[in-house]
C-alpha cells in the first residue's frame, strides 16, 4: 500500500493566525508533518509526501503544484491501494491508525470533525476524492456512485485535524509527541470555562 | 452491570439557544435521551435516567436535585460497575457503545470534545466523578490517585457530544435516529464554508 501525506507549504494552517504567527504556523505546520510521519513508521508504514512546494521533513517528497484534490486524484489515477492522511493529524496514534489499515473495504473513510474527510484509503480503480465542502459526505456519495463498497473509521483521534485554536486545547488534553511538546514550550496552556475548554498563551 | 444517564430536564441544552428556542430546546433534549436509551436497548443495556426533576421517558428515572458531580457520586457511592452516559450522545451507535462496555479495565473513559469526559464505566471502589473543567483530565488524575487501571475508547460519535450549533452539523452529516429526523424537520440543514461546515434553519 502507498501511503500519502499531502502537505501545503505554501499557506500553512492559516486558520491558526489569531493564535500563531506566520513563521510559527509554518513551523508547526511541519512539527505535526514529522509527527505523522514518525507514528506511521511505528506500525511500518513509509509516507510519501504530496507537496506544493520543496518541504525539508526526512522522507521521500514529491512535488505537484495542483490544488490537494487534483493532485491527490493525480495519485490515485496511478492505481493500486492508496492511504491518503492528512498532515495535520498530530493525535494519531500508532494504534488508531492501525484500525485505518485494518479496515476491509473498497473505501476506508475516516471523517474529520467539521465535514472533513481526514484519511482515505481507497483500493478501487475508479473511486477520486473531492476535498471541497462537506467532502464526507461527497466521498461516501462518490463511493455508491461508483459501486465501491466503504467502511468508517469511529475514531475522536483521526477526526480531530488541528485546524482551529480550540483544536490546540484538544491537542493539549490528549496529545503525545512532538507538536505537542512545541505548543508547550511556547507557553500554551489549557484553560476551562462553563462550556469546552480553550487555550491561552 | 448500572447504566446510568444523567439528564437535566431543568435547564437543557443552553447553549443550542442560537439557533433552538427553549421549548424546542427542552424536545431536543427529550429526543437525544430518547435516542441513547434507545440505543442502548439495541445491545441489551437498560439505562437509568438520573434527573434533576421528572422526565416524561419511558424509562425508570431516579430524581436525584443535587449538581450533576454529586448525583454520580452518589450512585458510584452504592458500589458496583456502573457506566455513565451522557444524554447528549446523539451520534452514538450500538458498536461504539459496545466498545465501551467491552473494554478491560477499572475506569474506562469516553473523552468528548472540548475536554468533557461523555462516558465513564466505574468498576473501582474509590473512584469518583468530578465534571468541572476539563474533567477528562481529571478523571485521568483521580484515576491515577486511587490507583485505578484506565483504558480509553478512541471514538468520534462517543466524543461529539451535541452542544452547540456547530455539533448539530455533525449530527445531520453522521446521525440517524429521531433526533436527525427531528432537526431536518425543522428545516435544519448542512452549510459548507471554506473551513468547518455549520448549520442553517
Amino acid at each position: 500500500m502507498e501511503v500519502v501525506i499531502p502537505f501545503d507549504d505554501r499557506r500553512p494552517k492559516t486558520r491558526l493566525a489569531p493564535v500563531l504567527d506566520e513563521p510559527e504556523r509554518r513551523t508547526f505546520a511541519r512539527t505535526m508533518l514529522r509527527d505523522v510521519v514518525d507514528t506511521l513508521r511505528h506500525i511500518d508504514r513509509e509516507p510519501t509526501i504530496l507537496a506544493n512546494d520543496n518541504v525539508d521533513v526526512d522522507a521521500a517528497v514529491v512535488i505537484d503544484e495542483r490544488p490537494l484534490t487534483d493532485a491527490v486524484n493525480g495519485v490515485l489515477d496511478d492505481g493500486g491501494e492508496v492511504a491518503i492522511i492528512m498532515a495535520d493529524l498530530a493525535l494519531a496514534t500508532p494504534a488508531s491508525l492501525q484500525r485505518l489499515f485494518q479496515a476491509s473495504a473498497d473505501v476506508v473513510l475516516a471523517p474529520g470533525l467539521g465535514g472533513g474527510t481526514n484519511a482515505v484509503v481507497v483500493s478501487h480503480p475508479t473511486f477520486r476524492v473531492d476535498y471541497h465542502g462537506a467532502s464526507i459526505r461527497d466521498h461516501r456519495r462518490i463511493a455508491r456512485e461508483v459501486d465501491a463498497s466503504r467502511a468508517t473509521i469511529d475514531s475522536f483521534r483521526l477526526a480531530l485535524d488541528i485546524d482551529e485554536p480550540s483544536d490546540l486545547a484538544e491537542l493539549l488534553l490528549h496529545g503525545r509527541g512532538a507538536s505537542v511538546d512545541w505548543l508547550r514550550d511556547r507557553g500554551f496552556t489549557v484553560t476551562t470555562t462553563d462550556g469546552r475548554v480553550g487555550v491561552e498563551r
